[in-house]
């Protein structure tokens, strides 16, 4: 009954007799724990999260939920594994269309080795994480029922520049799917008022959380990602379309001891900007010059 | 006519044959342009930053205002050296208590030398600036006529811990000066409500700057500080303190090129967050617990 997810777009994968999360098709994600203690440490930090007492329900919609753990054989073979129960975040969704962006300028954090530091260190150097304070680590856009997806191979977007981010953002809210394939196409960005911006979009969750960020000096979120989910076929109907922020992959968290996770907060500021840009730009496209400040209205 | 500033708490000092900044007495600030590019980097960032549209007047008001340059003989006798004709930001204040807080996490900036990444990373890693995200770069706080200014030495201030750093913010707006030289009392916090607080206080200018941060694009500030001052006296006879926040030492600040300085916005939310934290602590003594909201208001 257990099977690899249909849209996974970032870490290990469960395929051809690898090591990777499973889910069970009723709304459940199984994720093995990691080697090192990576494992440990997140299923420590799910068991810590939810039976805290003081996390507003508010913010408490940004984590997966979690349902423990359970052992049994893993997706490579190799015996039994120990997996974390969480909530399926794609489960009922049709034709998702989903960004993982990795927050932080700095992946590494103070107390790991020192190859383990360099190795981030060289990683957020090429990438844009650095210079954006964030970065892609995987996306999948659905375009139509003819085009399909859009969806870069890992090695595409560990080499996406500023700009690459920039129009994959974009390309992420366009109905059009010409950019897919033509160079020469640009996103028309026609969905980003109704999936960034608005009352209920991105945007609006995006500074829900950065507010909670502001605050908070419980955790701090090293190496974490906010994932981008919404349903491009409902939008365009004018129907729900569940554009959800969600984080996830919390196997480097560590205990905040009352300082802000200024690291997380930094590059999630810059994803707002980012796309708060894009949501004032549709806005001015839309309605034309006298109603930009909507667009701005969110800052 | 020029002399070296009595109340300069970091940087540079024109003493005993160094090379310092200088001051005439009557409001000016002469900063010799630095060796290496520093000082014509930032001579070109006052220049430029003097002669741009659209940057608001409540924010250039966190600038020093800038008056071009002058070239005479430099404070440690080695001849004729050009010097940035800054505002002399104490100018005009009795006893002021200073800080030189510098912000981000992170000093250095791509591009420069690995030497040079390498010296400010050990130094961010040794100092608070890689936990909190700022670190203090020096400091003085009047105590009284008596007790006269606590001054720690600049040794003495980069190898703060983060506890040192959240009693020196504490001490900073504290009427009782037996902390100074008595380590078991504890710093009162009487003017923390009125200095860090209130409408025109501390916090609010922070979260102005904060606000701004969070938008503008134009100008990556790496290594710089913020400056805080007030005057302790006129504070404890209810007089105009002149609390003020002001931005400090360009040498490093680069092009933003459409991205926000999430490095610096970072550190500055874990200032404010620690300054909010004693401004709530603060109304909380005073008033009781039934009105401890308001210290969290400007959150």
């Amino acid at each position: 009954m257990l099977k690899a997810p249909d849209h996974q777009v970032a870490g290990h994968q469960a395929r051809d007799g690898s090591l990777g999360p499973l889910v069970d098709g009723s709304g459940h994600f199984y994720k093995p724990l990691q080697n090192l203690d990576r494992g440990s440490k997140e299923l420590a930090f799910y068991t810590s999260f939810n039976s805290m007492n003081g996390i507003p329900p508010r913010i408490r919609r940004f984590f997966p939920s979690f349902h423990g753990s359970e052992t049994f054989q893993a997706s490579d073979g190799s015996g039994l594994l120990p997996h974390l129960v969480l909530e399926d975040l794609v489960f009922g969704r049709k034709n998702p269309s989903i960004m993982d962006v990795k927050i932080g300028s700095r992946t590494w954090y103070p107390g790991v080795s020192d190859d383990y530091i360099q190795k981030c260190f060289t990683k957020d150097m090429k990438t844009t994480s650095m210079s954006l304070g964030f970065r892609l680590s995987g996306l999948q856009v659905y375009g139509s029922e003819e085009s399909g997806y859009w969806k870069p191979s890992k090695k595409a977007v560990q080499s996406f520049t500023v700009e690459d981010v920039r129009l994959a953002l974009r390309k992420f809210v366009s109905s059009d799917v010409g950019w897919a394939s033509d160079k020469d196409t640009l996103p028309d960005c026609s969905l980003a008022t109704r999936i960034y911006g608005g009352p209920s979009g991105v945007l609006a969750q995006l500074i829900e959380l950065k507010e909670w960020f502001e605050d908070q000096t419980i955790f701090h979120f090293n190496s974490c990602s906010v994932l981008v989910l919404y349903e491009k076929e409902s939008a365009l109907r004018g129907k729900t379309h569940g554009a959800a922020v969600k984080l996830v992959d919390f196997a480097h968290v560590l205990d905040g001891n009352g300082i802000i996770d200024h690291n997380f907060l930094g590059g999630l500021c810059s994803l707002i900007k980012f796309i708060s840009g894009i949501v004032a730009e549709a806005n001015k496209a839309l309605h034309g010059l006298e109603s930009s400040a909507d667009g701005l209205e969110l800052h």
